[in-house]
């Protein structure tokens, strides 16, 4: 512990989760006195159909 | 906030799922007195091999 | 399955709860050709101490 | 209920993951006084690129 | 990994859970090659008034 | 989105969490393009009698 589940519109690199999950480990290490090996972080990629707000899916945001 | 997460079987087309945010939106903003805006749903399809009921995978049910 | 999970502010009631989920298993039914025997739905209350958005605590929004 | 939600890193087979429901359902029905028919269980395959420990994604691990 | 959320009536003792986490995790050690430290298991207990299926709250169910 | 689900063991402060929830959305808003007010994290504090490492619950571990 602590366990950080991140879900997020897919199409992130791999490169920004890198820094993604480096930085998210850094700030929980800082202000929960965990160390960095208790951290666990899984992401999850999900397509914007799959993503809502206000009832309307992200995929139709923006279509007349 | 509200977040919701719904996890179904894969299958449902994109139709579907417009209908269903549209729904499960609108029962939210009736019975919590939350604005829409606030209201935002995840769907995360998965396949008939990673869900099981009883011990028995789904892609198993009815197999004799 | 569908399994539904709702994640929101405590503070809502057991009436209101009760709305939500009949109107929240309709929406299913209705849209994703789900039996209601079929939809498990689960709430989770948290405290406004542990809500965030654009990095600020609910417990601290509108606060100067 | 109880629900469990399983997430791993793919690649397991579909016999591994039958076992795997099986036996996890076994011992909640033996431990938790659930019958077997109110398990429900959901496994969720991540791929490496989406799973971090100690700031570092587990495609990385290993790599001087 | 791998990471098993549990989610269950309020109810069960602190014993009960001692031996589910043993068995669980037994589980998948068996029939997913992960050892034994690899494995996390996080309980969620939640009231009856926060459960539902077929669209009925878990505390409503039995009454007339 | 992103949606950020931290699950940890209970006893952080508010000011702890306040600070928690300032750098990771800093780290995701850096890391993921998504501006802050697109960022929504909750926090799940869990006793030690729900946590389990290994087959062994947090509350035992140290235990002889």
């Amino acid at each position: 512990m602590p366990i950080v589940n991140i879900t997020m519109i897919e199409g992130r690199t791999e490169e920004q989760k890198r820094q993604l999950v480096k930085k998210v480990t850094d700030a929980i290490v800082e202000t929960c006195e965990a160390p960095p090996e208790a951290v666990t972080i899984t992401i999850l990629d999900i397509p914007k159909t799959n993503v809502a707000n206000a009832g309307i899916l992200r995929s139709d945001a923006g279509r007349k």
